[in-house]
């Protein structure tokens, strides 16, 4: 498989006038040569493709990389280019600007020269947002994991636990069931807390009659799961069955829409409209969703000003919320895979409003 | 403690010459401003101190922040920046380039002209380098936990156990323990992976005879703990218990040269000739140690080329390692505090070989 994404990626460099493209985020190192350290760099050229580490990654990097020859460095990897010549005839380089840092950036740069570096990162992220059966199979391993493990901590979900026990357990049993880890810290809210969209799980209690927002997911293989449902203990308000019912519709209206060749920004506009038919408006702060993989955050965004169009392959969360501060907020999460005639939502948890 | 801060950073921007400073990072952001959310921009000028984040974190940054004007943005944060003429009279502002990706860096500076952006990360990470009491308590406490939580999972350390397994009991406890969640992914490497420095915690079952690694760390309100520790399972072969020694001699020669004004580099010189004096010196690939604080790894490097000096207030760990390639590796590393008159060692877990 990697051999068939390094030939897509020199396509895509020629297609953008790179004679080459230097990958230094762990999720692209990983995608094009399979290697799966913390610490990096790929650099591809039309005719060569090295991956460069330490000796801390001699032993992983030879069982790992495939069609990449592996660099084992001493000094920085901009010195290392230059020692070895990587970019000998090459005018430009792409960098992934939204992976680099700025000091990674002027450190490759000086080494880098006469080549000149431009941001390029788009052209991988394409790529990479577009899955193959290889990786599907890892992402739906993940989602299945964190379907399987909500369905287990629901009995857990009761008046007196707190907030960061359950996200102990939810994580714990993540990895029980065969996850690497965590997709992104667990989110555990409850009561007034489920209106902080980004809350994270707390020493609070959960108490009868209160919201719990949960919202979790775990990795394989480096692809990342990512779900959220909201419950109620004890009874729910008639508002809160209310918001419920509006952003679970609002939800499936997004994901009827999925489908190869929309424009994400209008997945967003749909989703938006019927929660602000509702008078919700303000109360949804956030757009809508994003593309997942071995990123947690990818292409394509579906948001306002997304200049992103969906591509068959591409695998999405749905997520709209509406949270009103001081009482409550309530999101429901799918991740489906984008096809050429619509979608398969791949999360199989009820979105049901669950009074437990 | 914040305003201190604050008043702490002008003084360091106008020694700088800097009229202003954009603070991008989630640690950087916290450390000045109390606002723990993950998406924020500080701007800090010679008079005005703003929080920047979006209207998802609108209740959280109203709960968290200190001295610091919270405004919450629709647009980028670059244009929010220049909406409100937050540079007004700035000529230069100082960027964290090791934090900030190039396209971070690339949207603020347009949005900044004139004021021009200039990389000055060393800044403020000078400033988080060296740990007021507030910060001591909660580095204490996260060693606290990692330290009894390696108690609490020595007896789960027996041949039949996976890897994985461990790793996610030791997740898990910490959590149970107070801690906000893991400091890095939880290493556990048994038998040859040990050898792997950066080994993640595998499927692979721990068996009789073997070397087993453990390298965790917690959270706690943000501050980080990181300890490692080697053990046999069964019996500890001669080489093991030889290399054990040589290790353990070299870390504490470490943790004794430790003082405010050494060289960081030095500190990584008494280590690596300690091992190279045994015959082990291309088995050690890795640097000595690094700062710990709100980064897991941050101000000073203890490493052979760090540019780095000790300060009273530093927090830092010490770890040395031998590694054969297909035998295995041993680790051990202590966090220690810096002081005017030596070092604190934080972690006290004991470090004799436990063969268990």
């Amino acid at each position: 498989m990697p051999r068939f994404r390094l030939t897509m990626l020199r396509h895509a460099m020629h297609a953008q006038g790179l004679d080459a493209m230097l990958v230094s985020s762990p999720s692209g190192i990983r995608y094009l040569s399979g290697f799966s350290g913390s610490s990096g760099l790929c650099v591809v050229t039309r005719r060569g493709a090295w991956c460069l580490t330490d000796s801390r990654y001699r032993l992983q990097a030879r069982e790992e990389l495939r069609c990449f020859r592996p660099l084992m460095v001493r000094e920085s990897f901009g010195e290392a280019i230059a020692r070895h010549s990587l970019l000998r005839g090459c005018r430009t380089a792409g960098v992934e600007e939204g992976e680099l840092t700025l000091a990674g950036f002027r450190a490759l740069r000086k080494q880098c020269a006469p080549c000149s570096l431009k941001p390029a990162g788009g052209v991988l992220g394409r790529l990479m947002s577009c899955k193959d059966r290889g990786e599907l199979l890892h992402l739906e391993r993940a989602v299945e994991i964190t379907d399987r493990v909500f369905c287990d901590v629901i009995t857990m979900i009761r008046p007196g636990v707190a907030e960061r026990d359950l996200a102990a357990e939810i994580s714990y049993r993540q990895r029980r069931a065969g996850a690497d880890g965590d997709a992104f810290d667990v989110i555990v809210a409850s009561g007034f807390r489920s209106a902080l969209p980004h809350a994270r799980a707390s020493a609070k209690k959960i108490r009868t009659g209160e919201i719990v927002l949960l919202d979790f997911g775990c990795t394989v293989e480096g692809y990342h799961s990512d779900m959220t449902r909201t419950v109620v203990i004890g009874r729910a308000a008639k508002l809160v069955r209310g918001i419920y019912d509006i952003v679970l519709r609002a939800q499936e209206a997004g994901i009827a829409v999925l489908r190869a060749g929309c424009a994400a920004r209008d997945v967003d506009a749909v989703v938006r409209r019927k929660i602000a038919d509702e008078g919700y408006r303000r109360f949804f702060p956030h757009s809508v969703g994003h593309g997942l993989g071995l990123r947690v955050h990818e292409r394509p965004r579906l948001a306002p000003r997304s200049p992103d169009f969906l591509e068959a392959g591409n695998v999405v969360t749905v997520e709209p919320g509406i949270y009103i501060p001081g009482r409550g907020g309530i999101r429901i999460e799918d991740v489906a895979l984008v096809t050429e005639t619509g979608s398969r939502v791949m999360t199989a948890s009820p979105k049901e409003l669950m009074i437990l």
